[in-house]
């Protein structure tokens, strides 16, 4: 037996946990941290946070009679220790992978996971539903709680779930996990709010010294009576209750306490129970405890890859061949080029400045780039007000998320013809995050706004060209969508110039079957071009770049040459690409069979992009059977037709 | 010359309100008060408003130099009396008619209105943008101001803003309008919490008798001082820089003062000009204020409609016919009626009781009925949670605010197959309130969500039906738009029945042309029956009821039978209902001529809904048209035919 896993080994569920005395936990939760660096070392993942929560997952766990007490971890890439604790540790190194566990709390996955989660801030209006649920059905020892970071408090839906919950007369307890980091440093008025009250002496300290102050004042004769009850009636209904700003939003305010002190945690989490009402405790802990490098550099640790857990190296796994570069360092690169021509041109992300590469003007040009945390929705109406100036904004949010600010694109942006370049990155299946992060409806819902351009490059250099032709003068608003990863240009850095605005680029032409491509899956297709020509089979190839306007001059020409038409698109089939080409196509009376490959009505789980690609029917080996099976159609009918014909003759 | 009028009639623009002495400030307030009354009494558009902003209004064009210095009103239904100061004064009875002056603030009409709103709560993120943008442009005379309402204050962008502005060097004042009221009673803790601020003794001067103390208690002697000093740093690190919420988010805060008092008001804005940094200015103001009946009953005066402005007498106009409910009140009354049979059921609104009628569940339930307050993200999510918890919410957003939720409706609901009933009001187009408030996107945008029923009823009985349905158990996520306004059916109280999921109702069958429409437009059609029936022209009708899924068993059968089909659709033809129906027939490798009627790829202004209906060419008389269009089209082919078989049979 190995003795550095004795309890972990034992502990299949939290009714295994619960049955250990409090002495234990602090070798349970050494024990799991190890794990956890264990396995993510060699499976890839989430590691800072999940390394920041591990004691108070361990102490939740040991309290809370889960899973009839419900614990919503927002965000949940914190939630690896949780998984691990709850029927998960066997087939934790499945993490992540195709058809393995989800690398997020999913319900479908196991009843531990009480919320599904992957975007930030929504635990707080999460718990609150299930808490009122609670109170409804008189499920009196019920307990439920969010456990929430500092970054995602930043998010307005996090505010909105407190300024609810604080008039609800609900048991719920929200869980600061402040670490005063999103992925990148958390920012805000709310963090140095926070930093402030953590790092001055604590709020309860103060309040304690003010009553022992005005108790001895008292003493000091009836002359300072009359003052002092003045106060008093002032200090207990405005300071005492609202000096918090979370007492502020009527929420009892505990701590901060050490999230790293597990036997603290316990008890504290104890006392708390018998507490009635909207509570919060502030929670400090450090992102990637317990690993020194992790500790020391906790962005570049949020998801770290491949690493060696001895030494704290990174693994990479090098190649001979010149790479292609990420599209999102592309954008990084291109923006500050633009921007050191353009004076006009400023950046705006919402918390992912290294995940986006916007770090690489935030670092030349720091009063031009902004990050404005976890907050989309204002990202893209600050934009706006910016635009209404005269500057030109490069907003840069991830597709999945733009979703929180559709209203926001539509009312202040498109409505008012503002010149906003919404730089929409990881678009299209985004691998091993899953169902909450593929940018699967950005092209269907983005085009069903008026005044947009809707573009997406199939390479670095239509990037490049996009975001050249973006920021031209009264270009109003633009968007350019662009996936996670590589492309495929080893020499990117190429002159930019403009792009017509809806004009497509013909690569291939040819008689058999056109193909529509829109964006960088077209690159499953161009590796298929020596196929087909090995079998004689004539296709045609248009990257199409704009879902909107569409290339309507190319349009009539491919409808009024080809009968056999497939369209693809790494995003949904419903109301995307595809329907906006037969939309043209109805509207202008044309007839033809078309294929449309995407993202089918569903939701996709996780996996590599390749293996999701494939699943989905748009690889390079599902386009060509798609294509392939079209024209056997034609040949079938074809033969049937020579049938008949020599059943004419024979007649 | 009218002498009660003698100013307002000399001021065209706020330049030459800025010539006044501050002494007539009083005078032009209560002309400009009795100016909106006299107008709004018989153009009917919103109103308390409006009153609760008029010394502020007067104030704010007064003190700052517009158009340079920039307001941002933030919704923008207070904002008559600065269109009215701003060069539409003689305009403004065209205020919310077809082709008038909008009802919202619109920089397309003014460039005193410095942004465009209509949805709340944009204000605070869209000023900081633009002082930003004078920042870096170093425009160092130019002040931005943001006018922001208690109720906006509680959606989520609000506080993203204010997080934003916090930690920003940016001269932005914001001026908090504090009447305690949404359009119904202001809700949540921050509400409590502002009326604690007011109603108490003032912050302020709390603050002040704290130092007061303090300074006392330094007489004491010298035993005293370590005390002091300790306190001293703590109050002057905590409590005094975050005992106000506000200040919390490094906010300065000032206030509260009368916002009606116009001569005060002057006096703080001009000081407050000096003050650099984000600040935050409490103003109390009274909607409806001096308007007797609009002060007692603020809900219902928020948009009275037509009313005589000396009794204070609603103006309505009977009809002698039994006129048809309203969509909502056939959903207020309806919940009630399935909530006393399934105790699983509740309702929530986002800040819009009266506006959707849930406020007759409410006065019924009121445990089981919830106004979360301005927070539609908040909404969803919550009601998410409540559904984990095997309750059915019943979640009451208007189309075009259903937009700020895309995103919790994808990643909290669908992805967790969750039991959410998505009752959309407002859907299509919605008259007077124009371009922000149009609900043309939500078939488009919610049929891309995996897992969601899309349907639309087509009266207030199939309403009553799919709300019966939507409850039934394990139903899943469902969402049911209808129009603003009344329906077509007086007596509408009929039993209720289950509809089968994605089965379409056929109206009426013909070989001619097939007509496909979802929703309430539908009666556009109906009216039409008797119109072919006379002409001799065999139409066929389909209400298809569900977007999604589509009754795919009718849609093969009307693709077999017809190759002329029109859809009609009260939303966008981009990714609407049309797009779905074609994406069907493409798949299912069918041909048909299809026009496609709904609303265009444009953003549609103000108008009742008949004239927009018309605009927008899905009207009665537009639907008729196209009908004939496509057979008259036909016609010819078969004479063409004709003329042809004729030569043949010459030749």
């Amino acid at each position: 037996m190995d003795n550095s896993k004795y309890f972990l080994n034992n502990i299949k569920y939290p009714s295994d946990l619960r049955k250990l005395k409090e002495d234990d936990l602090i070798q349970v939760s050494k024990e799991l941290r190890e794990f956890i660096i264990d396995v993510v070392s060699s499976n890839p993942g989430h590691f800072g946070a999940s390394l920041g929560v591990v004691e108070l997952t361990v102490a939740l766990h040991y309290i809370y009679n889960t899973p009839y007490d419900k614990i919503v971890w927002d965000v949940g890439h914190q939630a690896y220790g949780h998984k691990i604790l709850t029927g998960r540790r066997e087939a934790f190194h499945t993490n992540r992978k195709y058809k393995g566990i989800s690398g997020f709390p999913s319900p479908s996955e196991s009843k531990y996971d009480s919320f599904g989660v992957g975007h930030s801030s929504t635990s707080i209006s999460g718990a609150l539903g299930m808490a009122l649920a609670s109170q409804y059905k008189n499920e009196k020892n019920r307990n439920i709680v969010a456990v929430i970071g500092d970054g995602s408090m930043t998010a307005g839906l996090a505010f909105e779930g407190l300024n609810n919950a604080g008039i609800q007369n609900s048991n719920i307890l929200v869980i600061l996990n402040d670490n005063h980091m999103a992925i990148d440093p958390n920012v805000g008025a709310l963090n140095d709010y926070l930093l402030d009250i953590t790092t001055s002496r604590t709020y309860n300290k103060v309040k304690d010294e003010i009553w022992n102050v005005l108790g001895k004042v008292k003493k000091f004769g009836p002359n300072t009576q009359s003052f002092i009850q003045k106060i008093e009636n002032g200090i207990k209904s405005i300071i005492l209750r609202q000096s918090n700003l979370f007492e502020a939003l009527n929420f009892r305010y505990f701590g901060p306490v050490d999230g790293h002190d597990v036997t603290h945690l316990t008890q504290v989490l104890k006392d708390l129970k018998d507490i009635p009402g909207p509570k919060l405790l502030h929670c400090l802990t450090k992102k990637g405890k317990g690993f020194k490098q992790a500790e020391l550099d906790q962005t570049a640790w949020h998801a770290p890859g491949l690493f060696n857990k001895d030494t704290g190296e990174k693994i990479i796994i090098k190649s001979n061949k010149p790479t292609p570069p990420k599209f999102q360092d592309v954008f990084g690169h291109t923006i500050v080029e633009l921007a050191e021509k353009n004076k006009k041109i400023v950046g705006i992300t919402p918390a992912m400045p290294t995940g986006s590469s916007l770090n690489i003007m935030m670092e030349k040009m720091p009063d031009r780039a902004f990050d404005v945390g976890i907050a989309e929705q204002h990202a893209v109406t600050f934009s706006a007000g910016l635009a209404t100036q005269g500057l030109i904004p490069f907003c840069n949010i991830y597709s999945s998320f733009m979703q929180r600010a559709y209203d926001q694109v539509i009312h202040d942006v498109a409505l008012q013809k503002l010149n906003v370049v919404f730089c929409l990155d990881r678009g299209g299946l985004v691998g091993s995050d899953g169902a909450t992060h593929h940018g699967a409806y950005d092209l269907a819902f983005m085009r069903t706004v008026p005044n947009m351009i809707v573009a997406a490059p199939m390479d670095e250099e239509e990037l490049r060209n996009l975001m050249y032709t973006a920021q031209l003068k009264d270009m109003g608003p633009f968007s350019i969508r662009y996936p996670r990863g590589k492309g495929i240009m080893p020499d990117w850095e190429l002159p930019m110039k403009k792009i017509e605005i809806g004009k497509a680029r013909i690569l291939l032409e040819g008689n058999d079957i056109a193909i529509l491509t829109i964006g960088a899956i077209g690159a499953q297709l161009t590796k298929l071009y020596e196929r087909f020509e090995l079998e004689d089979i004539k296709i045609a190839h248009y990257d199409m770049r704009f879902v909107k306007p569409l290339d309507e001059n190319l349009l009539h020409k491919i409808f009024n040459n080809h009968n056999k038409i497939i369209t693809v698109e790494d995003g949904t089939l419903v109301g995307g690409f595809a329907s906006a080409v037969i939309e043209f196509m109805v509207d202008n009376n044309y007839s033809a069979k078309v294929a449309r490959l995407g993202i089918p009505d569903k939701f996709i789980e996780h996996g590599t992009q390749d293996e999701l690609y494939k699943e989905c029917g748009y690889d390079s080996e599902s386009i060509y059977n798609k294509a392939k099976e079209m024209l056997t159609q034609t040949d079938k009918k074809k033969i049937i037709e020579n049938i008949k014909n020599i059943r004419h003759i024979r007649n």
